[in-house]
């Protein structure tokens, strides 16, 4: 199913359209472009970010394309007949490569490389921008959130927070980056991912009494029965009503799922409610906990040995916050078949220019121990250079590698098929485990060493002398 | 057009579903409910939200079924098949109560009221959250970053990080809480709302050389001409070469429109090519600035006197950052025609029992003077209270006043035409003149009364009591 159906050329910004218009009423209507997208800081000052989102640009990049009601109004927002006529025959051509949607990825090395006609490539910006930002942000988040949950399960609660409908998205990539199961039943259907769901307070409210909607809760789902029991007052009412109804569950050959704790202190309480189920003979009863939960309140409850065995998260979750986006960005690398870059003062935000490819090289111990950008063309690196700090360098000849985008789209076909939400899941899984919990920590992580071939330098640096040589002459 | 199609009725958490299967297979059934949406704090610390999101909620309503697509997959989940067979011929047939989008709302009070049958109040829920603190959250924050650009233009320039298709209620928002246009097209066409949009530095790079590139630009868009300056040096070659064009354009009996910076420091930058155009006779050339700006930012560069025509906000306006949510809930006041509430150690979360109404009371400058609830089949209240602290009341006998919500849609029927989104802005506008400029100042803003009548105080003492007792009675 696709998200945006058929105006899925039209999910843009205005001047992706305006500048095609231009390319195409221009000399420059057939130009080859090559676009990087990279981002150039990790996610909550962290060292790596979960890629995510491929799948859904991929297949929104199939379905790229403008319906007769779109075309209709970009005539009249006053967009050239003849453009708008190319528009509705418009179907991508390009080239596309990328790692494998889950794969663990790095702050200013290429993520995915578009190669096509300038204005194919330049019509997809928004869209791939829009998708991968947001994805790849919710799956960086969901595994730190995984990271301090250990073993225990971790579920989207975040639907009803989330950004619009942007939660059916936000929802898979929570998956993606570790979630078990979502509340989100439309982004399950959509993904095929688990939903689970039991009570909200409503339900306990709607009764006259707490112990009969615990006891009507049970009759209706004895298989999954999760009773909330903070509506009136957890631990003189709430915990005892559970035990009961627990015992009445026994009787019938039943057993209570859990007891789910959304208000308090998380920790004192659950404590509390654990010892009292013990002590009445349900061990196998459950805590689950939800409440304003992030990846640093679950280690907290996990540093004071909270028994809790499921955590659902919510806003933070569905939006990533403190984090409110991605900064992924979309540069022109190479253009005409010429290599192309944005000059800055800042070293750091000069594009590395032309066509790239990304080895990912491996330690003794299969870690990732750094990547190296260099040019397409080029034959392996030996040695990798810090991007601004040449001095620092680091011998790979001996490193086991890997290429780390592969092509994804050539000539505007999948060549790589479809993967379920799973199946990327267990990928990045797979990945991650090949990432050092340095890397992995919360606070001041161990920075991931990403640099460049000695060729991509030189080049870099020849055409930044060429530009400054450019205005130097002009001013 | 719906955001979702035929999919409406599954945009929703799972428990919603247990919860309605519970209900559908139990006596409960046919019970009546009353729900109340209600925010506890405005968001940004501020003291007021602009309710947003209405027209889709009821449009979603409208259109609120389950395909024969999401019942087979409710099947597959495990739903009991005579539940789903229910939801398959599943239509809202309640009553909604809420104020006209864009009117100033405040903490606390109910701002949508729904009545209905137990089911269906609760099926609507998520879609409701889901959409109403989405929506409100960006109206809002379009309406601060609104207040410091003064009458400067305010562009959402924000898609590419938005939060997945939540940019497109995101782009309609913005506009309903004061932003002129929006660079999401799609969003565009779907709420008929203005789009904008010139050039990327990639349409700069593309050419050998930026002079080049700005005439090739001003060629294919002589009557909206925006010319990006800083891809290499704004101040020692974009500005001259925007210059250049300039006059090549007044030649051609032309006029270029303005000059977008999008890096460097936005305040000395403005000031000085506003005297290099000015100098050269370009006094009409306006200045765009773009990159990373929110309210503050915007309030600085105005503190500033820096010449800007023109501000396009990003990732702030489109995903509000920093409150990434509004914390809107939804919780029951009534079922069974009995009043209800959820306890709490803390009095601010009491949840306000029963159905109620809200009126807005104006001081005699026709200013919003305070906010109060009573009971619906109460007298117009003499005297509103502070909810949790009585002593504080104000007489508002002499005021005039208005009911704050109105019926919106009876028996699953939409009562009040549809707005455009430009007749929702300029309401919004509108009633926003009616608020102090106190209650909108960025840092700790003069908090807005809202209060309850005795009776509905009285009411939830009661409630509040019987409940203890029960609780006290049996530990």
């Amino acid at each position: 199913m696709s998200l945006l159906g058929e105006h899925t050329g039209l999910y843009t910004d205005h001047y992706e359209l305006v500048m095609a218009q231009g390319y195409f009423l221009s000399s420059k209507r057939n130009d080859s472009a090559v676009f990087d997208y990279f981002f150039r800081g990790a996610p909550y000052r962290g060292a790596f970010a979960v890629f995510a989102g491929l799948e859904n640009l991929l297949e929104m990049i199939s379905n790229f394309r403008f319906s007769e009601k779109d075309c209709k109004f970009l005539r009249e927002r006053g967009f050239n007949a003849e453009f708008v006529d190319y528009l509705s025959r418009f179907r991508f051509r390009g080239n596309i490569y990328a790692p494998p949607e889950g794969e663990v990825v790095f702050p200013l090395e290429p993520v995915i490389q578009v190669e096509g006609n300038i204005i194919e490539t330049q019509l997809i910006e928004t869209l791939l921008l829009n998708t991968v930002n947001f994805e790849t942000l919710i799956a960086t988040k969901a595994n730190r959130i995984r990271n301090m949950a250990g073993d225990k399960l971790v579920v989207d609660f975040g639907m009803r927070r989330a950004q619009g409908t942007g939660s059916l998205q936000a929802s898979r990539a929570a998956i993606v980056g570790g979630a078990d199961s979502t509340s989100n039943i439309y982004s399950a259907m959509l993904y095929d991912i688990e939903s689970t769901g039991t009570q909200a307070h409503s339900w306990i409210q709607s009764f006259d009494d707490e112990l009969t909607s615990f006891r009507e809760f049970a009759k209706a789902f004895p298989d999954k029965c999760i009773l909330l029991v903070d509506t009136y007052d957890t631990l003189n009412q709430g915990i005892p009503n559970a035990i009961t109804v627990a015992g009445e569950m026994e009787e019938r050959g039943q057993k209570l799922l859990g007891v789910r704790l959304d208000s308090g202190d998380l920790a004192y309480l659950s404590k509390k409610a654990r010892k009292m189920l013990d002590d009445a003979g349900f061990e196998y009863v459950k805590i689950v906990v939800s409440n304003k939960l992030d990846e640093y309140v679950i280690r907290s409850l996990r540093e004071q040995k909270a028994p809790i065995d499921a955590f659902g998260v919510g806003t933070s979750l569905i939006t990533g916050r403190n984090d409110a986006a991605l900064d992924g960005v979309y540069k022109l690398a190479e253009c005409d078949n010429k290599p192309r870059l944005k000059i800055s003062n800042d070293l750091e935000k000069i594009i590395l220019p032309g066509k790239k490819k990304v080895y990912r090289f491996f330690d003794s111990c299969n870690y990732f121990y750094a990547d190296g950008i260099c040019m397409k063309d080029e034959d392996d690196p030996k040695i990798i250079y810090h991007p601004i700090h040449p001095e620092k360098h680091v011998d790979v000849s001996a490193l086991r590698r890997e290429e780390l985008a592969k092509p994804v789209m050539l000539e505007g076909k999948r060549t790589v098929p479809q993967k379920s939400v799973k199946e990327i899941a267990k990928y990045a899984r797979k990945r991650l485990q090949h990432l050092e919990d340095e890397h992995k920590r919360l606070e001041f992580p161990h920075i991931y060493k990403v640099g460049i071939s000695q060729k991509l330098m030189n080049i870099r640096t020849s055409i930044v002398n060429e530009m400054k040589n450019k205005v130097s002459g002009k001013s």
